[in-house]
């Protein structure tokens, strides 16, 4: 088993200035290569503390990717903590410099610096920035240095890195896994036929990842290839999926928006939106994917309640008798927003996300959702959610477009 | 010197499934109270890991906070090896118990697990979820569970657990830290002046964190109280404020739209947004903070062609001339949705996000913005934006919204 651990370091990682994405982007590179990050460890800008994690961290795990702090500035001690550790000298090297110049100009200030090379490490070329990665290399593992900036570390890790440990330290196993999307249930509703499947197949890893309004059901498994892990995985796969069929969704990324968008792309039909209470978010989520003008038709955030009026012909007789956040709206807006469109589907939703706006009838949490289609479809909803205005927020997203997809895909 | 270490637990932080952000929220409000993270560290779901590594870092820090693996499936491990670090057993909490039947009902399957608590810890109460967190004491630290769930983590941080560390372990010098945000500028703009200030002041710390379309300058120093502290890095941040008036911005969070809801609230005027590739983004950002509703009125999110000739009288002819994504088409949507809202402003984008759509004349990361007010004000731009189709989008929402904040503020 080649065991690999990721070791992040950057005072601005601990005092929380940036969050660490670069752990994440390694890790999913990993894993889809068949490898496993063991362990993960974020370190503050010292020589000696870095020297002494990466020793420990080597004495451990076979290759070791370290993160951060090879640039020019005075901060910046990982290079130096690496060669200290390995017992090499530096050398001046001229092709990373002639490389520099050419990219840069001569009046680079840390052209020096950034040419400054440990003389026991191999260099990975950085086309995107200016500090090169190194790879030091020891009787059995490896220390493989990479820049923090997030898309100088991407470019190199998919153009060289991953090569390179891929022929170094093949694996004869790999680590494979599958998941099962899931929207609309709570994950104890899973725990029980996890449970039992943890029991029948004791060599697959199984996990339950609950996101605001949808649960992803991981299962991983050591196999020689893509085909033989599917095999193992299969049964779990589908005793899931047979137990949880009106609930399952299909997604590469994990997100409801992905599936709506392949679902009303593939029925070759259009969606646009009413908002109130989500402010926009649910537009947001749709739009984030590429290609989601192919159906997405567009949203209107009517936040105040004369926009509703004005835009979504609710009237004031409804606002003051039933509340902007009433069956009677959202109806009304779903419909209008079909209307106004000519879309195939409307989805509407008005809600109270708080802090304020609460009362004992409809307390803070209380969202009203509506679902209309042009052929007459009409369907509306109401939900109580826990939780603070971001989270309020985040759930009813996803439960819409959860509701949205079931009811358009029986359709 | 208080040490605090952070572990996060969770098989998907390190495939990467999920991005970890715990980290840097509790890092954030570690340091703005004084407090120093020293390390941090993720693990897998594994009870043998869990527990060796939870007592190696209780041998190290004074404050050892681990999150993750508290709720109630089986491959939630934290409280048990925690439990067993401590040797302690378990009983039933009839409070824990009750709390949970009032907000989920009695049928809730986890109850039964989440009820249950180590006898020697004590509980935190997690009022937006179910997994109660713990605290386990020992003579000199401190061991502190809290649930992975962002948004549950940070309501039982913010408002029980700084409070418990700040009684229990009070610190003589904090670090103290002061920001001053900037927006519509490239970092080496800033370069040269933080490099004179570093000269200057040795002993205060100067960072810059770049997001997408805004500049962060952090300034910290170890002083007594915040009065001290603030007399320290004054020179340091009227240095900046006065070198970059024009560019400055005000906000607790760091976040523009902290800025522009104060600015809109504070002068009593209205704002109406038309978005087309931003697709909601701006609506989402704006009204993700309480009170948005006092100043906001709605975005009309046209997405479609069509929608932008119905609703914003965008004409056909403008379409076929200009372009969708032409000062001549923003200016219209932005004139159009004041007329349409009575806003006493509006703002309106339009561009190309990519991944397709771009031409040689119109390149993907092409973007135009207008800004109108009712009185008469009107100014259109157009920018040129690098990276992929989501860092467009979030830095087209705080570039267009930064330009928004100089304007209203001027006028």
């Amino acid at each position: 088993m080649i065991n690999i651990e990721i070791i992040t370091i950057g005072n601005e990682l601990l005092s929380g200035m940036t969050v660490n994405t670069n752990t994440a982007f390694l890790g999913k590179q990993l894993s889809n290569a068949g490898y496993k990050v063991v362990r993960q460890t974020s370190l503050p800008d010292s020589a000696q503390v870095i020297k002494e994690e990466l020793h420990e961290a080597l004495q451990k795990s076979t290759i070791v990717i370290a993160t951060g702090g090879l640039g020019p500035t005075c901060d910046d001690l990982t290079k130096h903590a690496a060669a200290d550790l390995f017992y090499s000298d530096f050398y001046f090297d001229e092709s990373v410099a002639a490389e520099l110049e050419k990219r840069y100009g001569k009046k680079l200030k840390s052209l020096q610096d950034q040419a400054t090379i440990p003389s026991k490490a191999e260099i990975i070329p950085n086309e995107v920035g200016t500090a090169p990665g190194l790879i030091f290399k020891s009787k059995d593992s490896l220390l493989i240095l990479l820049p923090g900036v997030p898309k100088e570390l991407e470019e190199m890790f998919s153009k060289r890195v991953l090569a390179y440990i891929e022929k170094n330290f093949p694996v004869p196993l790999k680590h494979f896994s599958e998941q099962v999307h899931i929207f609309g249930l709570p994950e104890s509703d899973l725990d029980p036929h996890l449970r039992h499947l943890k029991h029948m197949f004791p060599q697959i890893e199984t996990g339950i990842y609950a996101s605001s309004g949808y649960l992803t059901v991981n299962f991983s498994v050591l196999a020689s290839n893509k085909e033989a892990g599917h095999e193992i995985l299969e049964p779990c796969v589908k005793f899931i999926q047979e137990n949880f069929t009106d609930n399952l969704y299909e997604s590469l990324s994990g997100k409801i928006e992905e599936a709506v968008q392949s679902l009303f792309i593939g029925k070759g039909i259009t969606l646009s939106i009413a908002e109130s209470c989500t402010g926009g978010s649910i537009a947001a989520h749709l739009t984030r994917l590429p290609g989601s003008s192919k159906y997405f038709l567009g949203s209107l955030v009517t936040y105040s309640n004369n926009m509703k009026i004005d835009l979504l012909k609710v009237t004031e007789k409804m606002l003051n008798e039933s509340g902007a956040v009433s069956s009677e709206v959202v109806d009304k807006m779903a419909q209008s927003v079909v209307d106004m469109t000519n879309s195939d589907w409307g989805l509407a939703v008005s809600g109270i996300a708080g802090p304020g706006g609460g009362t004992p009838d409809k307390p803070v949490g209380t969202i009203w959702a509506a679902i209309t289609s042009r052929s007459g479809d009409s369907y509306a909803w109401s939900m109580k959610l826990n939780g603070n205005r971001e989270m309020i927020i985040e759930k009813t997203v996803n439960i819409v477009l959860g509701r949205l997809y079931a009811l358009v895909k029986k359709s």
